[in-house]
């Protein structure tokens, strides 16, 4: 037997809500086992991600197309509008933020052949806390919609860029000490930019919260803790006097 | 003296479509020149790119506001809203294809110190050629509307994420043979990967080209040719037997 529900606006719109935020639930499971993966060499674990990700890829799209179906049927306007077109792009960030907890996932074979200095490791793991923690806070600050909350976490991203760039050098001089290590560590340093865009990620949904709330745009101008792109090589260290690489900043 | 101007409703369409050709062809001349810059150790033009991309992003969020306010007023149904959709995602992956570039031009100093073999630079210019050929493809198709088009645009990626494998193993080897190569060899990998993401979005926009003119998705799986994530350390080369690695495949 079946029943035709007529589903209200209100409904709707509370659905495209509960999507996003079970997304964000998958997303943010995905990034802690991907570095767990990682950095406890678990292939299973790998590709248990590998897998959700196919998941959340399908679940995007299932939202992207119930949002549309819903502005050709209700014809929003204002703050609704919003709503519909925010959940669109957050869950465009989240299926990212997938992509990424994946591409980490898939690494593992490559680094777990060599074992890692404890300081790499220890490293990549607090950066992955600090990504992981923001993107707990985002999506709280999307649940209360809660602008003030939004500014905060895009102005903490600032810490994860700035441990990219030392965990940047860090793997540039482990690289130089040794050419075995060179292939696992540039997986550990994809590995660490991939953390590094999880955490843009979380900061662009915090923008759309911000704009979902009060219809503007944050400043244009977000602070870009990034300056890996313009370091030079370190240079060679000192015996006894640390590997801390300086040259060309 | 003012005049108030009423603007059809056709008018507010053709305008977000003229917006994505301008954008398009700003990405595309970013992606040529911040490779050109790459190339050349042209940092004057590098910095042209950094700023272009400022540009881009402004771009990006102006029609994102015009497209979401035509939405608000208009009420589009059918094709006129998966047009306003479908330009709105179509910006989002130019803007990033932009942000591509711009992260490229910005490693050309690292990159400039060392002199680079001859045929890694090949390898790189040449699968620039083939994302700019790309590029240039789908805004074509997108122009025409064109769906088979866009089909082989999603098709041809496979080629670049091919290079992309081939270069991304010549690097590991290059870091291996001398630790002064380490540094500026990763930051080309990094622009070698940029390239392949910017790949990756052209093929974004042709799958969006699909939606618009037949409002369905493009098969859920495509292709990914990108086998990096699970290549090992390649053998050391055995002298005039060549450097080419065939490990961890």
């Amino acid at each position: 037997m079946t029943e035709h529900t007529v589903t209200s606006y209100g409904e709707e719109l509370r659905n495209l809500v509960r999507r996003i935020s079970e997304m964000g639930g998958q997303a943010e499971r995905m990034v802690a086992q991907s570095v767990q993966a990682l950095i406890n060499s678990d292939w299973g674990l790998a590709q248990s991600v590998v897998a959700d990700d196919v998941l959340l890829d399908a679940a995007q799209r299932e939202l992207d197309e119930r949002a549309i179906l819903v502005i050709g049927k209700r014809q929003p306007m204002a703050v609704d509008l919003r709503e519909i077109v925010g959940a669109i792009r957050i869950s465009n960030d989240l299926e990212r933020i997938g992509d990424l907890a994946k591409n980490i996932a898939k690494r593992v074979i490559a680094v777990s052949e060599h074992s890692q200095p404890i300081q790499l490791v220890r490293g990549i793991e607090h950066m992955a806390e600090l990504a992981l923690d923001q993107l707990k806070d985002v999506l709280d600050a999307y649940a209360d919609r809660d602008p003030a909350r939004a500014e905060s976490v895009r102005s903490n991203d600032e810490a994860i860029d700035a441990m990219y760039t030392s965990i940047f050098r860090e793997l540039l001089t482990y690289m130089m000490e040794d050419p075995r290590n060179i292939t696992p560590c540039t997986h550990l340093l994809f590995s660490a930019k991939n953390i590094e865009r999880i955490g843009d990620h979380a900061t662009n949904i915090a923008e759309t919260i911000y704009y979902i709330r009060t219809g503007e745009q944050m400043p244009a101008e977000r602070p870009k803790g990034d300056r890996t792109p313009s370091l030079t090589a370190p240079r060679p260290a000192v015996a006894g006097a640390g590997a801390d690489a300086t040259a060309g900043e």
